[in-house]
């Protein structure tokens, strides 16, 4: 499968956004995140887990992309289909970026307002102080209502491949795991062995790993392993978000250890037919409140529990919750997750999770669909 | 090796910035970051590659840090030192967590100055429109001045023993690198068997590793690995940031394949004569560009060319650069890398990279430093 994309699509991305821009009255937008620089421009690289020096992209409301970066990402982004980038030497604390900046964005959007991704799950990556700088300079920022948000949420069909890929490259890893857990095994050695595994089977990286065990399942889903080994007839899960191409596959598995608990075998039932129940819900048109509710209605999860599932893309998670209070339609092209829970015990949780997008005739899978009997693996 | 640090280590850690923050009268710090929250609380975890929901630790000027966090993270925070965790139903796209965390600032901070880490390297990880609504309700913000980078670039005993123990991992990972880099296998492949020995050598995860292979070195050091084969007498470079509990290393090793090109020998003769001299210039008391200077005196660097190490620790890169514009003074326990660089034809280069401890009698070497002649592999 052929890495990146052409520059047709990063050229349709761009001239969605611009339109919405146009609507919306904004002169330009300022991207400063990875997964919205990377969206419009190719820009891959895992520098960004250096957190020393800001990256900015602007994208003007006509016009080809600019991108104000540290030299050291010019050649790089040189290999993009970018042609103006704009570099200084970073770190530097004395001016870092700032100035540049300004100048580009004076010039690009002469006193017009420039829209920043401000709502959920957005952040600005570049110094509060240096924001403020540009503040004082008289540049007008404002609000991008979504924009990129709501472009990044529809996949293109070279995206929802990649995303496919990073999902059959995790379902082979899951198939492998009687290789690395078995009872005695410390859960830090299973977490080490099953990145091993999706390494193995092609991911280029391994961003996110989670997981438990228990004998009825497991108390949170973000601890990290400990040396706490493996016991006969615990349920472990393991959640990955592994990395094929910049796109994240995000779905779990559960795991009997030496034999199943029955108790553990009856929600794991209930998980899968939750799952599928949420799979029949997820229909063009129907509204991510709505998925929730079909998979809330088999475990029997109330309305303030957490979410059931959630977008899936460029990252972990993005875009859309499954919970009763996101309204969000479902359209053609959305990749999301399924993740119903059950409480099995006080405070003890099972979770199953797999990935579908959703076309034009129903919920298509990306994730290979869990069935039959709890697993049992390490006997 | 234990995990985690004692409650004593994080009480240490808070009295410090209690003491900062009285001489700067700031109320309290709002933190927001994965590295600066666990700092003072000991929050471990991969969830943080999830953007959807904000987490929020108040230190006050005086008594213990509030954390105003998602439920989903209770669980886990309640296993730290922590014993004031609120907690929100997140993600709340209508006030995901805005009003709880305005309540808890106005509580602690009674209209005095709540200061947020605002200068280099830093961002406000929650969405810009949240922040303006916290703004809105009257909390008056401000500068930390620095306070938490200043704090967390001195590291503890127990700190150092972390960033030793990825050290020794990366290094046994590196003295295997022939099992997985030969003539023919193609980048991203050597990539994947990299990181599958970092694994096996013990590393929790393996949040960064770049690369390159070419004649005489590579064009650049952020770039993704592709399906470019390693060819015969490449010189092939490859950097990780592997992580075990929470602290990096941060170091790369250069290879030749096969057979070593003489230039190349050359090169990396003078970048592992630079490292020493950065190695003997790190003194404490001396400033961070003096240890430029001294290893850009044997490879010929100019004034505008980038850093050539910087500190070390919760992130891959983090505090001081050695720089000619960095006149940070060395002080003991800051751990640091000494990463020079050398032109070895037009556009093309070679680095090397080592990480020491500063301790009151000088450097201490943490990672297993190069010696001897380009190491050749894969013959």
């Amino acid at each position: 499968m052929m890495r990146g994309f052409s520059e047709a699509e990063y050229r349709a991305r761009v001239d969605r956004a611009q339109a919405a821009m146009e609507r919306l009255g904004l002169a330009a937008l300022l991207l400063t995140t990875e997964p919205d620089i990377r969206y419009f421009t190719g820009f891959l690289t895992r520098f960004w887990e250096s957190p020393s020096r800001p990256w900015f992209v602007i994208l003007p409301m006509a016009g080809e992309p600019i991108a104000v970066i540290p030299s050291i990402g010019a050649a790089l982004m040189g290999r993009t289909w970018l042609r103006d980038i704009r570099t200084w030497a970073a770190p530097n604390p004395a001016d870092d970026g700032v100035s540049l900046l300004g100048k580009a964005l004076h010039e690009v959007a002469r006193g017009g307002k420039v829209g920043i991704p401000s709502g959920p799950e957005t952040h600005l990556r570049m110094p509060l102080a240096d924001f403020g700088r540009l503040q004082a300079v008289g540049i007008d920022f404002g609000d991008d209502d979504g924009i990129v948000a709501r472009l990044r949420a529809v996949k293109s069909e070279d995206e929802i491949a990649k995303i496919a890929q990073s999902c059959a490259i995790a379902g082979r890893a899951f198939e492998r795991m009687g290789e690395v857990a078995r009872p005695g095994v410390a859960m830090e050695e299973v977490f080490r062995g099953f990145q091993r595994l999706l390494l193995e089977e092609g991911a280029d990286w391994v961003p996110y790993v989670a997981g438990g065990a228990g004998p009825l399942g497991y108390s949170d889903v973000i601890s990290p392993a400990d040396e706490t080994p493996l016991a006969e007839g615990d349920v472990l899960m393991l959640d990955t978000g592994a990395v094929w191409d910049g796109y994240f596959c995000d779905f779990d598995r559960n795991f009997a250890i030496g034999t199943a608990n029955p108790r553990a075998e009856a929600a794991w039932s209930h998980l899968i037919e939750a799952t599928l129940a949420g799979e029949a819900a997820a229909q063009p048109g129907a509204r991510a409140r709505d998925v929730w509710a079909a998979m809330a209605r088999v475990v029997g999860t109330g309305e303030t529990a957490g979410r059931l599932g959630h977008g899936l893309g460029m990252q972990l998670t993005e875009g859309l919750s499954l919970s009763a209070r996101d309204d969000t339609e479902l359209q053609p092209g959305m990749v999301i997750t399924l993740e119903p829970g059950i409480e099995t015990a006080e405070g003890v949780f099972m979770v199953h999770e797999e990935n579908i997008v959703i076309r034009a005739d129903g919920p298509q899978r990306l994730s290979p669909f869990a069935s039959g009997p709890l697993p049992v693996i390490g006997r």
